[in-house]
């Protein structure tokens, strides 16, 4: 005979922000909750690491909130009593190749390119300011890619790649591999697209965190009840039969839930066998979404060198390894770093490289575009992170849709299926890909559960709630 | 009809020093011979990687040879015409927890420590120089393992630790790990425990290669026939009849040769698959030997910032993660760095952190060591090797013999397979785990293929030299 475990109200697998804050909400509704985490911490892409010195952290995963429109993660910035660091924008950006522009302003592109590229950028905005976030669709859209959007409305090579850009910089995706309507639409999420890019007030990247972002995982985290986050508890099955699920880890351990809450990304669905398997459009969904990749290579350094040159530290580069660079400094640790994101095919490329070629090709253009070699070659350290490395995550910051799916099976995005409930930062209808989608995701998935439990409570099956 | 390739008279498996040299000589006797090696790149365990602001190479890998009973590996250094440094040997050592003492001194330790480990130190060096390197065999010292020696000698708890700072550096295992003998004989190999150990004329690290080690690997293979060494070739499969090998590689290409010559560490034969199977000695032998764990982690600083302190950089810790450090600057090309290297449990233990924790723990442990925290965690580049996490290597330096196997299976070690011969630093009777065992072992393997086809040449069987 074996010993069956309790069941419990409901399993949320993955403690990333969205699993946390659903694990929160539920347990907050009185209902029992655990947390399956496959990897040895809480976080997910959410991931702050100390400094050898001592002197700060960095954020090799999501870095960034504002206070306004951003309301879900100023609460939590509130309530864990976080300090910020308002993100520079002082100084001048760098173009490679190009030169020196005002930050928020258009780089000095030969003839009418900039001009092209403006007009571009400002009929890509009109589109994304005219999606519905609830029910995305315009025109066909969704049948062309990015970059034949792109190519449709006027845009020549560095309209293009100023695009190429924002694709690789924002979801880790070449303009051919996203759908021309999920980019408008996941731009729209974030208030538009230069609400999206912006690093100033109401922007995408406005604030960061003194102790790192992972702090908001680690707060959800120790708000739980105690022991109700497994860590290395990777999942690999889950069986349905009508009001039950069973979860089976990957070392064998069996858990019972009335429901379950399932945050990892769409397309790591397929890593796990569900009984019976998953509907046909969620199939559809995590077969055809695919992860960015966006990597990150800090380099610290003993001294703000750019800022005596009047810059700001962000950089954009056609060329790559790494797309942009910005200033992720906290100076009153005595910490300044310079985070460079490679992105997309360049990042798959540099990531087949050995780690002193990967590094060397980093500095490597960093010093050019800086113009200032022998400061840029003299980091103190050096944090790597390959998202889509890792087993868990396969990429960063979030599924991408190709042309097609968003239409044909967007629908099912955040169905249910079953007992199972879908939540994770791509699910979201606001700010998709940040920690602010990440976090209201959680809340609806829980807000499905607590409310799906409620209406058996009044029917008499549970007495719970 | 399928194409078949044309008999080659031996195949080398392995672009490794040893598998570069046999190559080598095979050729120069007139025989056609080709080298599949698995990585993409000649060299092994010598791996030279250049500093990103192109002062100076590290060597990941092996890194020391000497002029005068290192025979071989000199006469290669003419040959390429390579640039020397002679190990930096002035100023102060550091023992973690214990304080200064004079390059080639013993350690300030508490009471009669001191002279219990130099009375340990001598008797050991006694019995090494017992050994007959072609007939390794001494009382029952092979039934025990180092650690059993040690105290069996009368060593105290410093001894042992000091003791188990040598296997630790020079072998990369615990005094637990390997026969007592088997160290023994490794130690002779290089002319006794105290010139293996030491830093000065004729010792194991008297002088480096300004532009890496590798050199020597890349010099062998320039200088074969062109197109002789195939990389990206893992071999799966050795298959024989009488007089003929077949090796299949893992992309299923077909090699067809009258020999093999199989370069690649005795551990490792067990991933290959022998048609027929290894004989039982040999079996025995890639089943119970174990690759050894030793790590670097090499910090590169602008300055030699230890030296102003008259320090030599030689440091030593009983307590890890890193057992030893060294200067292995180039001065002459504005290179300056400690190289650390973890070994054994403490190195696998470190291995499983991540590689914040890795670097972190490396800066903290030269931080105390030295007392010099702020230039200790100010390093302009680190690099990084664990040879155990690596498919084709799976440790370093060479492989380790428990007790017994050097009884029971000695043997059987430099003994061919058929038409399989074995060459690799580990079979050398001089300079084992030194690149000088390597090119000895390579030389005895092609001298072995050489007079075999020769004597079929003289019955008529082979027309070829």
């Amino acid at each position: 005979m074996s010993l069956k475990s309790p069941r419990l109200d409901a399993i949320v697998i993955g403690a990333g922000l969205s699993g946390l804050q659903a694990a929160h909400d539920v347990q907050k509704a009185g209902l029992s909750c655990v947390v399956l985490e496959a990897r040895d911490r809480v976080g997910g892409k959410t991931w702050s690491l100390p400094c050898a010195n001592g002197k700060g952290v960095v954020d090799v995963g999501a870095a960034w909130i504002n206070d306004t429109n951003q309301s879900k993660m100023f609460a939590l910035t509130k309530r864990f009593g976080l300090e910020t660091i308002t993100q520079r924008t002082e100084g001048n950006c760098l173009a490679h190749d190009v030169g020196a522009f005002p930050y928020g302003g258009i780089p000095p592109f030969l003839g009418d390119d900039g001009e092209n590229m403006r007009q571009v950028r400002d009929k890509i905005e009109e589109l994304c300011q005219k999606i519905d976030l609830r029910k995305p669709a315009l025109e066909n859209y969704d049948t062309m890619n990015f970059e034949e959007l792109v190519r449709h409305l006027g845009g020549k090579e560095v309209a293009f790649q100023t695009a190429r850009v924002w694709t690789k910089a924002m979801l880790g995706c070449e303009p051919s591999e996203t759908s021309a309507l999920w980019f408008l639409d996941y731009c729209k999420s974030g208030g538009g697209l230069m609400q999206t890019r912006s690093d100033m007030k109401h922007g995408g990247q406005y604030l960061r965190i003194k102790k790192g972002t992972q702090s908001f995982s680690k707060g959800l985290a120790a708000a739980l009840h105690p022991g109700s986050v497994l860590l290395n508890t990777p999942v690999t099955n889950i069986q349905q039969t009508p009001g039950d699920c069973t979860v089976i880890t990957k070392s064998g351990t069996v858990f019972y839930s009335k429901k379950v809450i399932l945050s990892i990304p769409t397309p790591l669905y397929k890593d796990i066998t569900f009984t019976p398997p998953l509907s046909g459009a969620k199939l559809a969904l995590t077969n055809s979404t695919k992860l960015g990749c966006t990597s990150k290579m800090i380099l610290c350094y003993e001294k703000p060198w750019w800022r005596s040159q009047d810059l700001s530290g962000m950089t954009q580069s056609f060329r790559g390894p790494y797309t942009i660079t910005r200033d992720t400094s906290n100076d009153s640790a005595g910490h300044y770093s310079l985070t460079s994101m490679p992105g997309a095919d360049a990042a798959r490329a540099w990531g087949t490289l050995p780690a002193h070629e990967r590094r060397a090709q980093i500095l490597a253009q960093v010093a050019e575009i800086f113009g200032n070699a022998e400061e840029a070659y003299r980091p103190i350290e050096i944090f790597e992170m390959e998202w889509s490395k890792e087993e868990f995550s396969k990429g960063c910051p979030c599924p991408v849709m190709p042309p097609n799916a968003l239409s044909n099976w967007g629908f099912a995005l955040r169905e249910p299926f079953g007992g199972v409930h879908f939540v994770g930062t791509e699910t979201a209808y606001e700010w998709k890909g940040y920690m602010e989608g990440a976090v209201r995701s959680g809340e609806r998935g829980a807000e499905e559960v607590v409310l799906a439990l409620g209406k058996l409570a009044d029917s008499g099956i549970s007495a719970k709630l």
